[in-house]
């Protein structure tokens, strides 16, 4: 018998940011006069849209009223806020109805949180480079995880593998960290080798509003056969700026079984014994988001960091560097100059240009050479940045 | 090798809030014309207090502008929060550090989520009746439960047991649903049995607010050595009326370990690695509460409900039922009379007099043959109650 969970003592620090930021304080100390341009962190930059500010505000007088004040909301979210956003997958083609919606505070809740239906037998199929916290919350609960290597060579995608073997698999597209996305042949191979070894895919579409290309699937249920195998976890985070206020949702099936166990009945059962359900607040702003008027406004947002990853571009190609990502996604993924190691690459850009990116080997030993650029970042630090890239490589 | 996790098979279902919805529903059919007085759901009727609300306000308009707009917000609370809840403790007479504070999105969130650090082969200790989540929550992990009976004889509190066994204790104190309070000696017994056998408390204080009586701890860390055997999980639902706006903190004292491994760092790599933080806005709301307008204004909140408690015992009283509750707690727990079972005396109350209670058999078979009468309810529907029960007892 053991007290604690003892998978915690199998994590490896992570110094990443802690690193990143350790580096900035000692430049800028021994540099105070240099403006520092930041491009490494993946948080937005704008404010909330107009329409999202009016319906917190009058969400918060609905709360201060006794007539209408809301107590507990429904664990699974909001009847009107399900409804709202299974008419927005409808409008993508995916047929979702409400009952297959589950409100969440966003998708890094979630991604741990779903974790709980799937047993700590389960091995995990994880492509590299990845978001640190796939890995993590699966070596907490003790799960194996089987890591494939995404490559230049296949455009910082991964195949489904040879070997048939039941597994929890995630795929991230619009990729973080990469930018790299997942075109509708590659995803409906993993769908259906998802379907042939009674696999289960955790979708994470986080940055599916980023996604320009006609071709490219904003939702795995945009293919044949996801609504048997696929879970898919999203957020209001990048779409509409909510990192700091929180919401997402997950779409599970109503007919995704596995081993005689319904998934969406499952969850169900967690998220009423587990949570209270999503303040009522956030939920009516999270609403305002898929208005007309919201919906015209996040486009706009997303001009703007759609826009600083055109001029990057536009920088690196003049500077003779290969990248991926920036197209679809609001990361770019450089492959560092003259063979350096990420960490190299990033003192070298920090101590010759101030330019700060996070250094690819961060994401795991598949991105050691290349480095990521967040297209989040002030504009002004986005053009700037760009001709001191221009700058340097062309000396 | 599985792929589900199949102790969700293990949960029975719970009939209970369907059960009285169903009930009422078909009597409200059958006599639309009688108003229904509802004492059952434990949610609270108030709204938020001025200052929450102008926080609010305040904090939806720093996410409108760019120069205050705050993006991810650290994944263990916010600063401020964090300190001013350390100093509401401190008021408490705790020595509770703000390292040791971790904001979260409420009781019922944080209650599931904890038990990720525990290892699924330690047995869980658990008072019956009790609030369901504890049990379920546990059975969904694959833990085992070994139920303490609580009951009249003993005020509904229970003792530490004779064995002496490293487990999980759940103590919730005021408690939901019999509002019996733990006195400080019998705290001191749980904390001494927890540190002689390496076992940890988990103290539900989501009622403390209620407490009127000086000689009940608000607090476990009000006891000799809790820092050494004891979380502590608490809410803005029933203190500030968060029920539908959610916040809530969790206290994991700096020192707590348990074989080798520490419990406030493994918390803090549960939170950085499984959620992005509680939103910025929820935030600024809650800090409001411990501001000395706030805490003024909660004062009066709770003194609502705490009038409706008088009331409703005074008319117990009068018909001479039994009961405990009510003088620390917003929950009154009456034995049913005449021998009659819970789901009996309800439909009793309901037919005879539209009272609506929760069956005290819903919260385990310790609860049969009582009910649970929540104080949350409208003033008029409770004095209203009051009366028809003085009728019906004395006719």
């Amino acid at each position: 018998m053991c007290m604690m969970n003892h998978h915690y003592e199998e994590l490896e620090e992570s110094y990443l940011f802690a690193g990143i930021a350790d580096r900035i304080r000692r430049y800028s100390a021994a540099h105070p006069q240099q403006r520092i341009l930041r491009l490494g962190i993946g948080d937005v930059s704008q404010p909330l849209t107009e329409s999202v500010i009016q319906a917190l505000h009058e969400a918060v007088d609905d709360q201060a009223v006794k007539k209408t004040f809301h107590g507990y909301m429904p664990e699974c979210g909001s009847e009107d806020l399900r409804k709202t956003i299974a008419a927005y997958y409808r409008k993508k083609g995916c047929n979702i109805g409400e009952q297959e919606v589950f409100v969440s505070s966003g998708a890094s809740d979630e991604l741990g949180d779903i974790l709980h239906l799937f047993d700590r037998s389960i091995p995990v199929l994880l492509s590299q480079p990845a978001y640190p916290a796939y890995a993590d919350a699966n070596i907490m609960d003790g799960r194996k995880i089987i890591y494939l290597w995404a490559e230049e060579g296949n455009g910082f995608r991964v195949f489904p593998p040879k070997e048939e073997m039941t597994s929890l698999i995630y795929i991230c597209s619009p990729n973080n960290p990469t930018g790299a996305v997942y075109e509708k042949e590659l995803l409906q191979a993993w769908v259906d080798y998802a379907i042939r070894t009674d696999s289960i895919i955790l979708f994470d579409a986080a940055y599916e509003a980023y996604i320009a290309d006609e071709d490219i699937p904003h939702s795995i249920f945009e293919l044949r056969g996801a609504k048997d195998c696929a879970i898919e976890i999203c957020s209001l985070s990048k779409t509409a700026g909510f990192t700091g206020t929180r919401c997402g949702y997950t779409v599970i099936p109503e007919k995704l079984t596995r081993e005689g166990m319904n998934l969406n009945t499952m969850w169900i059962r967690n998220r009423t014994t587990r949570t209270n359900g999503v303040s009522y607040i956030l939920q009516k702003g999270a609403e305002a988001v898929f208005s007309e008027k919201g919906q015209k406004e996040v486009k706009n947002l997303i001009g703007i960091y759609r826009h600083n990853a055109k001029i990057f571009m536009r920088a690196l190609d003049e500077a003779g560097l290969w990248y991926i990502g920036g197209r679809n996604a609001p990361y770019i993924w450089v492959r560092c100059p003259n063979g350096m190691s990420s960490w190299d690459y990033f003192d070298f850009l920090l101590e010759k240009a101030q330019i700060v990116g996070t250094p690819g080997s961060g994401f795991g030993p598949a991105g050691e050479g290349y480095i990521r650029f967040s297209m989040f970042a002030d504009a002004k630090d986005i053009e700037e940045a760009g001709s001191r890239i221009i700058q340097m490589e062309l000396k």
